[in-house]
This record gives C-alpha cells, structure tokens and sequence, in this order.
C-alpha cells in the first residue's frame, strides 16, 4: 500500500532528499499532514506551515528544500507534481461495467459493455457511448446524444438532443446541455415569438464542465466548447457561443449569445460578456469584470469598459474610486479658492 | 421536402424578388447556406456576408435586397419572418402520447390521453395535466401541480406542491418552482427561526423558462409570472416576486423578494434587483445593473445608482471612470499650482 | 381548527388585545386577510395597510398597538412570532415512512423505517440515514453518504461521495453537494492537469441550502458548513470554503476555493469572494459587493476595494460617481481658468 518515495521520485522525475526506502500512504496539508502522508508547497502563502509539517515528505521547489524539515521532493512545478502523486495514491473508484436494471435505454442505443449505466440513467433512441462511457444515477441522453470513450457523467446530467460530447471529458451534476438559446422577436404588442432553436452543442476532448452549469444549443449552427477547456460550476453558455482550446472560466460567468472566447484564455467567476463579440486568444480576465467589447490582443483585463480596460489601470482606477467622494469635495474647494482668486 | 419560395411569400406575406418555384428545405446562416437553405439578414453586424452568401434565398429588409445575390424573400421585419419560416421547415419532435412503463403516476393524478409522460417522470396525487402536455424524463410534479395544455416540461424539472403553469408553457432542464423563499427571522443569539413559506407559484400562459432558473413560492400569497414572459437560463426569482406580461430577463439576473416587474421589460444579463422594490412598465436595464430602488418610468437605465441612472449619463461616467486616476491626479496638480496663487 | 387568540397568547408569550375566544385558522398579509386570518406587521414599509386591514388579528410591536383597527398580539419581535405562529397553523406535509417502491436502495444502505424514500430516489452503498429523514424523488445519494435525523432532502439533489448531512437539514430541489472542485495545473502547453478532488464535504446541522446551490468538496481536507448556516438559491461555494455558524448567504453569491467566513455574517446577493481570504465574524457584506482582499473586523460592508469599503463610503462614493463626468468637466474647466490666473 502506498509508494516509497524513491518509486515516486523516479516516476515523476523529481530529487529526493531524503529516504528513497519511507513510503507515504496519501497526500495531507502541510498542516495536516502525519508521517505517512506526501504533501506539497506550491502556493508561497502557506510557506509559513513548511517548518511545522509533520509530513513523511514534502514536493517543493529547490529553494524552499533547505527550509523543509521532512524529505523533500524537489520539482520545477510542485503543483502539477502533487496532482500526478495523489492521482497515482488516490485511484478514483474502479467502473463496474454493466446496465443497472433501474435504468432505462431504448433499444436503438449503443452502450458497449465496457460502460456502466447506473440506476435511473435514461438513454433514448440512438444515443451512442463510446468505450468506458460512464452513466451516472438520473443522467438523462436524449435520442441521438453521442458521448465519447472514457467520458464520466455524473448523476442528474441532462444532454439534449444533438449534443456531441468527446473522450475523456467529466460532466458533473446537475449540467445541462444543449437547452434552447434564448432567441425571441418582439412583436409590436409587445409579445414575443420564438426563434425555433435549430443548432447543436459540440463539446471536444478532456473538457470539464463543473456543476449546474448550462449550454445553450446554437440558434443554427453549433454552440462549439474546445478541447481541454475546463468550465466551473454555474457557468452559462449561450447559443453559438464559440470557446477556445485549453480556455479555462471560473464560476457564476455568463458568456451571451454568439461571442467567441479564444484559446488558452484564463476568465475569473462572475464575469459577463456581451453578446456577438471575440475575445483574443491568450487573454486573462478578472473576476467580476463586465466584458462590453471586443478584445483583440493578449493580456490582463479587468473592470467594466469598452473594450475591458488592462487589470493594472483598473486597479488604480479602483482605488481611486474608494477616494471619490473625497476627490469632489476637494475639487469643490479648489472651485471656491479659484473663485476668489479670479475675483483678486 | 421543404417548401418553395413561392410557397413562403404567400404563406408569410413577403415580396419575393426570384423564382417563386426555387424550393428551400431547411435554414443556414449566411455564411454556412447552400442552394437549399434559407437564410436571413435581421442584425446589421451580418451585412457583409450578404454579399458572399450561397443560400437558395435570404430573407432581408428592403433596404438591403439590391445587395442581395441570391433570391430574395422581402419583409419588414426579417427576424420574425424568420423565426416563422424556421418553426415551419423544422418542426418539433411530435408527440407520442403516453405514459412510459418506467414513469411513476399516482392514482389520483389527471393525465389526458394526448398527454406524453417519459421515463423516470413521477407525478403526485392530484396532478393535473392539460391537453397535450408533455413531461420529460425525470421530471418531478408534487402532489396537487397544475400544468395547462400544450405545455411543455423538459427533462430534470422539479415543481413542487402549489405551482400552477399556464398554457403553452416551456421549462427548460433544471427548473425549480416552488422552492422556499429564503425568509429567517434572526434571534438574539444569532441563529435563525424558519418563516414557513406557504405560499405557491402561478405561472401565466406563454412562458419559457431557461434551464436551472429558480421560482421561489411565496411567504403568504403567490409568487405571479405574466403572460408571455420569457426568462433565460439560471435567473433566480425571490418570494413574492411578480413579473409583468411579456417582460424578457436574461441569465443569471436575480430579483430579490417582494419585488415587482412591469409589463414588457427588457431586463440584461446579470442584473442585480433590490426587494421590496416597484419597475414600472416598458424599463429596459442594462446588463450587470444592480438595481437598488424603485424605477417609476419608462427608459433605459444602467448602472448602480438609485434609482439606476439613465444608460446614457451611466456610459458617460463609465468612460470618465476610465480617466479617474489620471482626475485624481490632475487635480492634485491644480491644488499644488492654487496653492501657489494663493501664496502671490 | 385553529386556534384561539388567547391559545395564541399564552403559547407565544404575547399580550393580546381583543377577544381571546376568537378564532384564527390560517397567517395572511395584512392586505390579503379576513377575519378567519391572522396577520402581522414587521416592516414598517407596510405600516399603512394596518389601518385597513381586516385580519381576524395583527401581530405587531406595542408602539402600533394604538393603530391597529383589529385585535392585537403584542410581542417584542412580531416576525419571529409570526414565524411561530405560521408553523403552528400551517403545520408541513406529514411525513410517510416507507420506501417507495420505485425508489433503488443498495443493500447495504442503512434507512431506519422512520425514514420516506420517495418514488426514483437512488441509495448507494453504505449510505446511512438517521430517523426520520425525508428523500424526495429522484434525489441520488452516492454510497457512503451520511445524513442526519430529521433532514430533508427536496426532489432531485444530487450528493456525491464523502458527504455527510447534519440533523434538521433541509436541502432543495437542484442542490449539488460535493462535487469537484476546480483544481487544474496549468502545463507549458496550456493544457491543464486535473487536480484530484479528495477532499469531502461536512455539513453542520439546522442548515438549510436553497434551490441549485453548489458546495464542492474539498482538495485535500473537507469543505465545512458550520451549524445553523442558511444559503439561499444558486450560491457556489468553492473547494475548502468554511462557512461559520449561522452566517445567512443571499443568492448568486460565490465564494472562492480556500475563503473563510466567519459566524453570524449576513452575506447579500451576487457577492462575489475572492480566494484564500479570511472575513471576520458578524460582518455584514452589502449585495453585489466585490470582496477581494480579507475582512479583519465586524462592521457593515460594501463596494469592490481591498478590502471592501465601509458601506457608508461606498455609498457616498457611488453617489458621487454618478457625478462624475460633471467632476471631469469641471476640473476641465478649473484647470483652464487656473493656467489664466497663472499667465496673469
């Protein structure tokens, strides 16, 4: 049980300092952690726990090794390196192949016997699995849906139809995909008529779409999500919305309809954008920043103009702002003075 | 298969400039349409892929047909006639009455015929069902939920007991109504006394609301959805809320309890409102607005005030707000330059 | 049925003015009330509906005693009375004990006979309820999870592996807990590694979670909901959040991965928590307010600086930011007639 930390040095092409024979069990805090846990410093704000661990070994960069009381794993990215350990100490649990005999597929489905299909699982006609596809308790595929090799959907999915999901995506509770756009012409009453909602949700591979997040299907063509793009919990996503590879967006944002997010864009929670607008690739947004316009080269944007403004302008924006009201008392005086000084 | 353009101008009372016996069969965007699909040109921003367009015709406004390279269906306003055509070539999945075998139907619940009930629905004792309604797999209707004809409930819905949903309805994948309102009374310790929440929900005819969008039941009396009122995905709507006739709200937007909507609204995305507050009729607020008071007239508003400023005086201190360090900054300069006046 | 106003009295420890043999059957608004209803009056924005009420009996505050048109129920906190008196007259559904036979329950799974298990509801191995624990349809609980007695668990929440559920819980409809949270190292290619999510979720009792909320389990160690905390629809709660003992949380907010808050805070809506930071208790944090940096002290804040303003600086700012385009210009102008002055 558990690896020595020679075995893991080798694996994950780390220096050990310390001794290759001591085998760890899990991974733990540095506060949390006793002697038969591996833990990791990756974050400096918590470098103030290093010379108290009581971990079996810590992964850290080189120049945190001489402060590190316990043996060291000394890595260039001590984070990516913890993630590689705890996922070789921490399987995640085995898939159990077969259809639960409390869920429900029509006959037209393609379900190899690699998959596991849990209890309550709906798969309507012509949904095809790909090998090791896993089905969660109430996840519902309608007629058509295709999800591809290694995929897992968590209990309480819902895919529409004409949702095309890829490999070794992760889909969590509570998603929904491939709801209608929300697209209505006004009528002159006042009333509303809606715009049949014709498109699809092509989602590529190794995507994560966190809990409760929706996307909408497109109006026409597809609403297109890249591969490796990772979405946070309550996202939404409108119609066409177009998100580029390795593109990574953090809770509670909203993405209009038809605008288009770069590659290897990193988007912080509650950020909304407008509709029909592209966002570079390479772009870094911060949190709660209302995106209005187009942003057409890399960097870090933050705040509410048009386009958003660069993060370190509105910062000292920002901070200007909590002096306000200060500002126009002031400018209020010098108004006064200026008058008498007009009047000499 | 699918109709001619002859067929389409007379249908839906467009001038046709091309040949009435030129059959379409589906709907494209302009840039993805081939000889048998129609488009449309309704937002300006598209114009120009007008000219490159290869659909077997397009549907435009006057103003733009001489541009136009292809067929031409004219109409006023192009994205109704749009939406018309689209619903016409694309018509929904029909309805298979029925209840499915793994459905779960309490005795005492009314379920017409032409009703179509999907696997893994559970409807409690004294649902009752209109004509030609359908509910997706897994949905849940407590005991005593009235839904009108020819609504729609897509799969994963939860109406709990005292919701009432017109006719000709649609609630997309995830919609709760009916929840408790969120009311606490706070004691002297801190905690806090449960305010039981006795109130339903009633819902008008004509409404779509988006997937994982939240109603709240009301404290006492209902929480009120007018007719024809459009609400997009993960909008949450407090206790005691009620929404005007044909008002749109778009995602994520939140409206405390006790707070009234008028009738034909247009409320953005991620807009913040206020309880216990009155919107007149005929407002129309912008995106990420937190709206703090009451608004007591028609217009377009934006912003954070209260009441929220007017969108217009909104942009202009938005775009000042992008100059407030360099304000800052002149006016400590002119301070310094008065003081020296002064001095002389 | 009913009960007498005089019961009242002596039950909730009022002075009543009027007959004490009269008799109330049912709470209503003080608008909305006959003399078969009993009403209150709390906010004083509705002190103008007691003269016209016609309430069967309003419970109010002495200094509105004189007012009243109708008997009267004195007491101190009249909501927190209301509150009583409406779960007294308005007593919930009683509960079912069985299992329903369309429920799935794993073998192994521990459901006392005191326990409802509604119609879809899914039990994993090893789950363990306590007495009298409600389950509604279609609710999943994955194995191994622990809920205590007298919860309740609305239709269609979704609790992952590792979760445990104090007693008197009522979690809604659309309620996700325990889910991954978002932990990816970033590789030079701007992909992204998934961080294992081994961490589980630990919720303290009298919790009550509001419809489509997201609590993630944690990293490494739990993701900690203190006692008596009320959450209110649609909130996000990130990995390794701990929220303290009944702090209360309006809608759309979000908290960060690895943020505490501390006891008896009252969050507003759409409140947005950066990361890693810690707030005091008994802080008061206004709607919409960006929190970006730790809160060391109790006090009422609001606004999006570092960190968060007094609310009564923010407002005093946001007023004047609507000012700010007049500022501009008449800066604008001060610095044009100071170089005249100067030039003199």
């Amino acid at each position: 049980m558990g690896m020595t930390l020679g075995q893991l040095a080798v694996r994950f092409g780390c220096e050990l300092a310390g001794d290759p024979e001591a085998r760890v069990e899990r991974v733990a805090t540095l506060s949390g952690a006793d002697a038969r846990a591996i833990s990791f410093l990756a974050n400096p704000a918590y470098r103030s726990q290093l010379a108290g661990t009581r971990a079996g070994a810590v992964i850290l960069q080189a120049r945190f090794a001489a402060e590190c009381p316990v043996p060291a794993l000394v890595a260039r990215d001590p984070y990516s390196t913890y993630a590689q350990v705890a996922a070789e100490l921490h399987p995640p649990v085995p898939r159990i192949p077969g259809i639960h005999p409390a869920a429900v597929v029509a006959t037209g489905a393609q379900v190899p016997a690699s998959c596991q299909v849990d209890a309550g699982a709906v798969l309507g006609e012509g949904v095809i699995l790909g090998e090791r596809v896993r089905v969660g308790a109430r996840t519902v595929l309608a007629a058509g849906v295709q999800v591809g090799p290694d995929s897992v959907l968590m209990p309480a999915v819902t895919l529409y139809p004409d949702v095309r999901i890829g490999a070794r995506c992760t889909l969590h509770a509570g998603v929904v995909v491939g709801s209608d756009g929300f697209g209505f012409a006004r009528q002159a009453d006042g009333s509303h008529l809606k715009v049949p909602q014709l498109g699809g949700v092509l989602i590529g591979d190794d995507v994560e779409i966190g809990a409760n997040t929706t996307i909408d299907r497109g109006a026409i063509d597809d609403t297109v999500i890249g591969n490796g793009v990772k979405l946070d919990n309550q996202i939404q996503v409108g119609h066409n919305v177009r998100i580029g590879e390795h593109t990574v967006i953090a809770a509670h944002t909203g993405i209009s309809g038809s605008t288009t997010i770069g590659a290897r864009c990193i988007v912080g929670g509650k950020v909304g954008f407008a509709g029909h607008i592209a966002i570079a690739d390479d772009v870094v947004i911060g949190g709660g920043t209302s995106v209005t316009g187009p942003i057409r080269a890399p960097g870090v944007y933050a705040g509410g103009g048009t386009p958003a403004d660069t993060l370190q302008r509105w910062r000292r924006n920002m901070a200007r702002f909590s002096q306000l009201d200060e500002i126009a008392r002031r400018l209020r005086e010098l108004e006064k003075r200026v008058s008498g000084t007009d009047r000499k």
